[in-house]
């Protein structure tokens, strides 16, 4: 399981601030922050820069002149999209697609033309999170057949089966479903295809920082032995990034070595 | 998953004075502790008393003056664990048996006859704990024929999938194996059959209790998610208690709150 940092995000003021006028300095304190935690990815979340999508243009050069690590284009806007795909040297993942129409229509051909590897996010066509693992597993074979027909073999899907708030009524339901999901998409999709899950979903709406790591350094470890493959999480929840990496320890069937914990 | 405190142990230096001396309170201040903490039974573990087994009588009397957990009655000595069951208020768990002779021979009829219910550990005869699934489900096999041709039901047994030290060299190899074997159980045994893990086990021969309960708090939810009934820990292990905690919480398809955590 490799740890994205989903810390570069246009909510953070320090972001928000560089992204208006790009300004590359506090992108790039806040890129070598992640770095330092242990994140092995990017991803940069710029929102939908419906004025200025060049702006993840900017975005993603600066990232890459600060790490080698790779990035995560996330954005539901195509323009953005394209800007960063346009400015970004190397492998990079657009983050991402579902069934909704425009994104089907705008994202999804992007990433194909660029060879981009495309995060697939397990929601309906309008964006609902589907209770069960049956409806998420169906919606995952749906978009499996466009990206084949796009051109976007399997091997380049990394699936989201997308994290609910505990907040919500059946949150708790709905993220053990999760687990079944990524157990079961080898099977539905006819061989093994990646995954991510967004961590920070799941204390969404809760301010106090001890209780979402708490709640998320008990679920990650249920993730990681599902077979999650990518874990998008604030690398500053210090206690969650120790789990996870506690995890890869436990879950790598090499040998363990207590001065590496 | 309910928490089982494994703190008092002969191998604590009051627990082993009490026990010379018949000295009952330093006994109650622990369990006390365990119960503060959120301890829901209370494993006695006397060592074998060879000399003394009715010091198992003194300390079952004395844990249940002092709480009304459940308690588990936990020596090789067949001697103490018959001092501990004639000194037992209502129901309580004998722990354990193996496929080891003298524990067949010696534990094994005393837990029939008193209506105990019984853990059996997933153990070779010659007290090996075996690397693979398929050879632990064999010996879960084994055992379930010896408690039924000793009149145990499957409802009174409680199997223990035995963790393995990380500092082993194949020992992470093994704790996957034990969550596999802890999925699995139902299928072997033809219906639900309760499991209990020591979770001290994982982190023996390390000192620094941080480490430990980095460890602990990421391997625990997945022994949770397998279907762990019991978890034998340290109580004093507040990151790890932290962690059971919210396990059970997203683990129960109720309703989330997070007043709770």
């Amino acid at each position: 399981m490799q740890l994205v940092a989903d810390n570069l995000r246009i909510t953070a003021p320090p972001v928000q601030r560089a992204v208006e006028m790009l300004e590359p300095e506090p992108v790039r304190v806040l890129v070598k922050q992640c770095e330092k935690s242990g994140a092995q990815l990017v991803d940069i979340n710029s929102g939908p820069l419906t004025r200025n999508p060049d702006a993840m243009g900017f975005l993603v050069k600066t990232v890459q002149e600060t790490t080698r690590l790779p990035i995560l284009i996330d954005t539901a806007n195509p323009k953005a999209v394209l800007a960063g795909l346009e400015q970004a040297a190397g492998l990079c993942i657009v983050n991402g697609i579902s069934l909704e129409p425009r994104k089907m229509e705008g994202i999804l051909p992007l990433a194909a033309a660029h060879n981009a590897d495309l995060v697939c996010y397990l929601l309906t066509p309008d964006s609902h999170v589907p209770a069960g693992a049956d409806e998420r597993l169906a919606i995952a074979a749906e978009l499996f057949g466009h990206c084949e027909a796009a051109g976007i073999s399997r091997e380049r899907m990394i699936i989201d089966p997308v994290i609910a708030p505990l907040a919500w009524s059946d949150g708790g339901h709905r993220n053990l479903e999760a687990l079944a999901v990524i157990r079961l998409l080898p099977e539905i999709l006819g061989g093994p295809v990646r995954t991510i899950a967004g961590i920070s979903n799941l204390t969404a709406g809760q301010k106090d920082p001890v209780k979402k790591m708490v709640m998320e350094s008990a679920y990650l470890p249920m993730l990681a032995e599902a077979g999650l493959d990518y874990a998008l999480l604030d690398m500053t929840h210090d206690r969650t990034v120790q789990t996870a990496i506690a995890c890869n320890m436990l879950l790598n069937r090499g040998i363990f070595a207590w001065s590496a914990v």
